[in-house]
C-alpha cells in the first residue's frame, strides 16, 4: 500500500517534523557563504513552528545566478558526488550538487512518487526522457531502480525503436512529456499499431505545464492512465510533487519540502485555495539546501482531503508564470484564470486578447472573444446575453467586472502563448 | 593503491578463481532455455580447471539474435532491472539484462577500472559520451559514482557547454571517445584556450579503436594522458579491460571474466602472444551470463608482467575484426599486421592496397605500396633496395613473403576502412 512511511503521516505530524527540519536545514544552510552572510544573527532556535519561516529571506533564481557555483555549497566538494545544471547556453547557468545521502533521499522520493501512481517492482519502464544534466532523465531513472522496476533507458527521440523497445518488452509503464506523447500517438497509429494491443497501462507525462485535455487526449489515444507530476532541478529534479491514483491534485511530499503559495506583490500568504506563487524550501538536503526558493510558477493548494487519505497536501495543475500577473483594481489576475473560463465555453472560438486600459486613473481590463460562426447571430439581443453571460463568469473567477467585447472569427491577430495575448494600453494613455 | 583486493589476486589464485566461477556460471546458465538445450547433459563437475573452457560451446552474435529477446535469461524478469540494447534499427538488436548484483558488480568493475588509470574519489569527472542504451554513458557513470568522484552527466555533444563546464568546475577527468576528442582539441584551440590552463589531468578514451598515433595527439593536443579501455555490452559494456598508469596494454578483470584469443579459422587457442579472436566468459554475471562469446575482435595478449605487478593479463590494441583474416599459404593474416608495418616506414605514403591472387593452385598476396614524393627516386636502384626492405619487414610480421609493388602517390584508388583495401583476384582467375 505505501512505499514509505512518511505517506502515512498526519497533518499534525508533517507539521512537526517540518519544524524540526526545517531548523536543521537553516542550521546546515549556514554553512554556506551565501547563506551564511544572509542569515547572519539568526537564531535557529527562534523557530518553534513552521510559520515562522516567513521570518526567512526569499531566494531567487538570480540569487542562485549570482552566487554561482558554489556560494550555497555547504561542504567540500569532495562529499558532492553529482551536479545538474540549467542549459547555460545564454547567460550564467544555474547548479544543483548533490551528495550521496541526497542522491539516495532523491531517489527515494522519486520511488514513492511513482509508487503512489500505481508503478510496481514488476513492471517494465521504459524512460522516453533524455538523460545528462536535465534531471528528468536520470532522476526518473534512479527511482524506477530504486522501485526495482525493469528499466529501460531508451532516452529521447528514435520513436522507431522506441515502439520496439515497447513491444519487444511487453512495457508497463512509460515516462515521456506531453508534447512527445501527443507526437507518439500519432507516430503509433501512422503505424497501424492499435492501442488495445499496446500495452503500457501508466504513463508519467510532467516535465511540461498541460492542460486536463491534453491529458484526457493522451490516455485516450494511448489507451492507458496518464499521471501529471511537479518538479524542477533547484528541488533535485523530478519527484517534488505527484498524482496519486485519483488523479486529483498532486501530492507535495512535504516531509522533504515546505511550500508556501504567496501573493507575487505583496509575498504574503494568499488565502487557502487561491492562486499564488509557489515558493519552496528544501528540508533533507545536505549539499545545497535552498530556503524559499522562488519558482515564479502559479499555483494554488486543492482544499480539502483526497480519496487517498494521505496529508500530503495537493497541488493543482501550474497555472502560469508568475510574471504573467496584471494587478487591476487591486486585484491578482491571471491570463490562464480568464483562459480557462473562456475555454469552458462552446460559444468561444480559438483566439482571445486581453487588454489594460486607463479610465482616468482607474485601471480596466477588457477582454476582445472571438465566437464561433455558428454561434454569432445578427440578433443583437442573443449576442447581448452572450456577453453578458461571458462577462459574469469571468468576474465571477477574476472577481473583477471586465468589458467584453465578442468579435468574428480570425479577426483578432494570432499570437503564441499566454503572456502575448496581453496588451497593455495604460501607459499611453497616462 | 587497490580499489579491489581482487587486482592483488596471484597467477595461481587468478586460475583458481576461475575455475570455481566457471563452473558455477555454466551451473547459472543452463536456467536458460538456451544454454539449458545446447549444454544438456553436461556434467558440471566435469570442470576441473580453466582450460575446461574448451569443452564448452562458443557463443555468436547471431545466437543471441536467434534467441532475442528471453532466450538466455537464467531467471524471470521480475529479478530483472535494468537493459541495454544494441541499436536494431537494422535487423534484430541484441540486448542484455542486468540484475541488481549484477550492476553492482559492474559498477565495482568500472570503478577499478577507473582507479588504475589514476581516477579517485577527490576527482571532477566529466562524461561526455551520450546515455541511455548504449552502455557507455550509464556504465562508466555508475562506476565514477561508485568511485565517490563528483560526476558531471553533460553527455555527447555540445561543445561549447562542454568546455564551460570544464572550466567552471575544474573537471580533472573526461570520458570522451577519441573521434570527438580530436575535434573537440581543434574546438578548444579554436576559442582560444591554452591546453597549459586546461585542468583535465586524465582522459578515458576507449570505446572505439584508435590508433597510438591518435592517442599521443590527443594527449598533446589537450595536454593530459589519455588511456585506453575495452569493452562491449555483451560483456555488461566498459569496464572489460583498462590500462593502468604504465599505459602499458589493457588488464582483463579475470575475476569476472575469462578471455581466450583464438584462431578464427580453426577456433584453436593461438600461441601466447599471437593475434587472432577475442572470445569471453562472463564468470560472474547472474541475470545473463554468456559463454565463450566470440567477439570478433582481434587482438593478442601481451607477454610477460606489468610493471604495476597485476597479474591480470593484457590485451594490446584492438587490431581489427576477425572477419578481415586472410589465410595465405596456411597462414592467418589480417590487414591490420599490414598497415602497421607499412605505417612504420617513413617512405611510405598516405595509400596501399593489398591484392590476393592465385597462382595456379597456390594464393599469393601482393602489396601495392605509395611511396612518398620525396622517395620517388628515378634511380631503380634505390626504389629496389626499398622495395626488398617493406618485403623483408613485411615476411617478419605476417610469415609470407608478399610481392611488392611501389607506386606514385595518389595512383591507387582511395577507399576507407582496411577491409576495402583489401582486392580478392583468386576467384577470378579459377
Ligand atoms: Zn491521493
Ligand atoms: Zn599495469
Amino acid at each position: 500500500m505505501y512505499f514509505d512511511t512518511a505517506e502515512t503521516l498526519s497533518r499534525e505530524e508533517i507539521d512537526n517534523l517540518q519544524t524540526v527540519r526545517l531548523k536543521s536545514t537553516v542550521e546546515r544552510a549556514m554553512r554556506s557563504p551565501y547563506y551564511g552572510e544572509k542569515l547572519k544573527g539568526f537564531n535557529v532556535d527562534s523557530i518553534t513552528s513552521v510559520d515562522d519561516i516567513r521570518r526567512l529571506p526569499l531566494t531567487t533564481k538570480q540569487d542562485l545566478r549570482d552566487n554561482y557555483p558554489y556560494g550555497l555549497l555547504t561542504c567540500s566538494t569532495d562529499e558532492i558526488v553529482r551536479l545538474h545544471a540549467s542549459s547555460g547556453t545564454t547567460g550564467t547557468p544555474t547548479v544543483i550538487f548533490y551528495t550521496q545521502n541526497d542522491l539516495n533521499t532523491w531517489a527515494n522520493l522519486m520511488a514513492r512518487s511513482m509508487h503512489i501512481a500505481g508503478v510496481r517492482a514488476e513492471h517494465r519502464f521504459q524512460n522516453m526522457a533524455g538523460y545528462g544534466l536535465f534531471t528528468g532523465g536520470l532522476g526518473i531513472h534512479y527511482g524506477a531502480e530504486r522501485l526495482g522496476c525493469l528499466t529501460i533507458p531508451s532516452g529521447a527521440g528514435n520513436t522507431k525503436r522506441q515502439i520496439k523497445m515497447i513491444q519487444d518488452f511487453d512495457v508497463d509503464v512509460l515516462h515521456i512529456i506531453p508534447s512527445y506523447a501527443l507526437y507518439f500517438a500519432g507516430a503509433l497509429e501512422a503505424a497501424g499499431i492499435d492501442p488495445a494491443t499496446f500495452t503500457p497501462s501508466i504513463a508519467l507525462i510532467g516535465a511540461e505545464p498541460h492542460t486536463e485535455e491534453v491529458r484526457r487526449k493522451i490516455e485516450e489515444m494511448l489507451n492507458l492512465k496518464a499521471y501529471n507530476s511537479y518538479g524542477l532541478s533547484e528541488m533535485n529534479g523530478p519527484g517534488v510533487a505527484f498524482e496519486c491514483v485519483h488523479q486529483d491534485g498532486m501530492h507535495v511530499w512535504e516531509d522533504a519540502f515546505i511550500v508556501e503559495i504567496l501573493d507575487p506583490e505583496t509575498l504574503e500568504p494568499v488565502k487557502e485555495g487561491e492562486l499564488g506563487e509557489v515558493v519552496m524550501t528544501t528540508i533533507t538536503r545536505e549539499g545545497m539546501p535552498i530556503i524559499r526558493y522562488r519558482t515564479k510558477d502559479l499555483c494554488r493548494f486543492i482544499p480539502g482531503t483526497c480519496a487517498c487519505g494521505r496529508a500530503h497536501r495537493r497541488l493543482d495543475r501550474i497555472a502560469g508564470r508568475a510574471d504573467d500577473m496584471m494587478i487591476i483594481k487591486g486585484v491578482n489576475i491571471y491570463p490562464m484564470q480568464i483562459e480557462q473560463v473562456l475555454m469552458g465555453l462552446p460559444e468561444v472560438g480559438e483566439n482571445y486578447q486581453i487588454v489594460l486600459e486607463k479610465e482616468g486613473f482607474i485601471d480596466q481590463i477588457r477582454v476582445r472573444v472571438e465566437i464561433k460562426e455558428d454561434f454569432f447571430e445578427e440578433d443583437m439581443r442573443i449576442l447581448k446575453g452572450l456577453q453578458k453571460k461571458i462577462q459574469t463568469q469571468l468576474c465571477n473567477e477574476i472577481l473583477v467586472t471586465p468589458r467584453v467585447d465578442l468579435v468574428q472569427s480570425d479577426s483578432l491577430p494570432k499570437s503564441e502563448g499566454k503572456a502575448q495575448r496581453v496588451v497593455d494600453q495604460r501607459s499611453q494613455e497616462d
